[in-house]
């Protein structure tokens, strides 16, 4: 039997909802497996704040650094809106990536196909087999830069050193030559400098991966792009910031967030959370639709204990659940099998 | 008679072909209005530096300064690709936004009835009466920042100034308090220090207008709501980078960026040029869509000649236009009247 540590933090609102069915559904796959999955739960976000003061309380990171993954819910919510901003919940997520040193978030957009009527866009645009790799660097860029005020203006710097680009156009470009081979990189290369950085350091790393077809876009094309023809993408590779807003504009294409899961990696332990936030409005009503951890959870698996098998059987029984008809109020269309988060956790638990 | 002195700034690739038109329309609304419109031509973008060397040349630069607007049509092109970046075309269109002045990029985005079907969201988002005003700042904030290289690193400043915001915060409540009166405010405050002080002092600017509503979305969050509910928006007031991304976005949730008009108003005299860019792909085929920079040049009618019902008569006569059914490549569903340029122009002429 071999034994995995990971740190379980729920973070706020529907955190605690999410994750203890994912938690549920690993343990048994674990079991099957001989694979002694131990939880430890630490405190984040707003609930950091409560328990300890801190977004990111000292207790959370000492189960971090014994943890072999860590397995997140979401943070943030309103009852925090007042608190000063260097102790938002939001800081704990931004904390907790730097700690981690996890530089690279891989966030898969794809359509399940008994959803594909979900999505916002024309069938005629959307297709059928919309499969997109999103990876956003995580731990650089204008959110950890320099920032501050001088008399009435205030600034924020945005820098990349070649290093920090290499290693995340790595990941992306390992990830394209096991996926459709072909690398897009966004920047704002006609205007910043950084870009222009950015652009160059990636068009050395394609130089190792000749098999791989790179391409570039300027960020605001991009945006443009994603909405008028997603499936031309089949990996996308960019910064922290233009990361944030264009996998945001991709979750939602898809139709369902709800479903969308991330993993974000560096030299150490990863970090697996859903993409959607903490949900404040459907908190505790056995209303969420607990998918995106879940299949977070598949990705923890997969990445941070090599469990292939374990993960796809996860994946299989989502979609099995999904073919079934059983539906959370965010992709019910009407028709459905309207159910609640803890039915939606035992049907996939049952396949 | 009144006389206006209008720089005429085609540049590069269709530009010829869509300001042409535009101008023709112009100076046909003009006489009837006893207003003697004198166009002067310049060079700007790759045009700009095939001549003079510079993508806003000096000679560009003087006739700005002898005119009372702007009327400039799309620049850059594979032609200049491999120019120093401090040369590259879209240079020419930074400077001279900077050296006008012009901090407010006002870009309309709206569904006309009859190419309701043209856009990529479903119906049932995109409804029946999107009309968004963006307004962007054009001046300040990354575009224009320190950026440089140190070592092996790159780096771009992003810094607002109370002041920049202020004035052009000032220029979306007053544009809202003449629409539906809701002004919605793009920033990352959560993560931005220059966020955080545009959100501030939005706020102090919000309450000069007690009949606009304020609110607040993360620019992540925006590009999420732009797809799948952007009928929220009234007023969409952003920085420089994000409005970038976000009308950009915005524009093409339209169906037909062919369409699309803008201005860019400072305290000295404004800008107006179409949205879309210089499309070398169908250059010089009498198929590009003139109608955004024909609207352009409504707008500068209205705003920079206090020409309303000019405006209004170049607005409606494109209205019918469509309604009659004649149409560009870019708009054409299969079964209406496909025309090229010219006859576009003439149709309008007719009206
Ligand atoms: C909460 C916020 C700081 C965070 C980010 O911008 O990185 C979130 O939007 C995300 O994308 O994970
Ligand atoms: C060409 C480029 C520099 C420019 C910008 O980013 O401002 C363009 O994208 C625009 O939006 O007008």
């Amino acid at each position: 039997t071999k034994t995995y540590k990971i740190a379980l933090l729920p973070g706020d609102y529907i955190g605690e909802e999410i994750t203890s069915g994912a938690v549920k559904i690993m343990e048994r796959v674990g079991k099957a497996y001989n694979v002694d999955l131990q939880f430890t739960r630490g405190a984040i976000g707003g609930a950091g704040l409560d328990e300890a003061g801190h977004p990111f309380p000292e207790a959370t990171k000492n189960i971090c650094k014994e943890s072999d993954a860590i397995f997140l819910g979401a943070v943030g919510g309103p009852k925090w809106d007042n608190v000063a901003s260097n102790l938002r919940p939001e800081r704990g997520l931004l904390e907790i990536r730097k700690e981690l040193g996890v530089f690279a978030n891989l966030r898969p957009v794809k359509i399940h196909s008994s959803l594909r009527d979900k999505s916002p866009l024309k069938e005629s645009i959307i297709g059928d087999n919309l499969d997109i790799l999103i990876v956003r660097e995580l731990i650089g860029g204008i959110y950890f830069g320099e920032k501050g005020r001088e008399g009435d203006k205030a600034y924020d710097v945005m820098s990349y050193s070649a290093e920090e680009v290499e290693r995340i156009a790595e990941i992306a470009f390992e990830a394209a030559s096991k996926r459709d081979k072909r690398v897009t990189s966004v920047d704002k290369a006609n205007v910043l400098e950084s870009s222009k950085l950015w652009r160059e350091t990636v068009e050395k790393v394609a130089k190792k991966y000749p098999e791989v077809e790179l391409s570039h876009l300027y960020v605001d094309n991009a945006a443009m792009q994603l909405v008028i023809n997603p499936r031309q993408f089949d990996v996308i590779l960019t910064s922290n910031m233009f990361g944030d807003i264009l996998s945001d504009e991709a979750s939602v294409i898809s139709g369902s967030i709800g479903m969308l899961p991330s993993a974000s990696i560096g030299k150490g332990v990863g970090l697996f959370e859903p993409i959607h936030g903490s949900a404040p409005d459907i908190a505790g009503q056995d209303k969420v639709n607990p998918m995106a951890t879940i299949l977070s959870g598949a990705m923890m698996l997969r990445h941070s204990f090599n469990m292939e098998e374990a993960a796809k059987i996860i994946e299989k029984s989502v979609e099995l659940v999904l073919e079934k008809g059983y539906r959370t109020g965010d992709i019910y269309s009407g028709t459905e099998k309207l159910v609640g988060t803890k039915e939606v956790v035992e049907k996939i638990m049952e396949e």
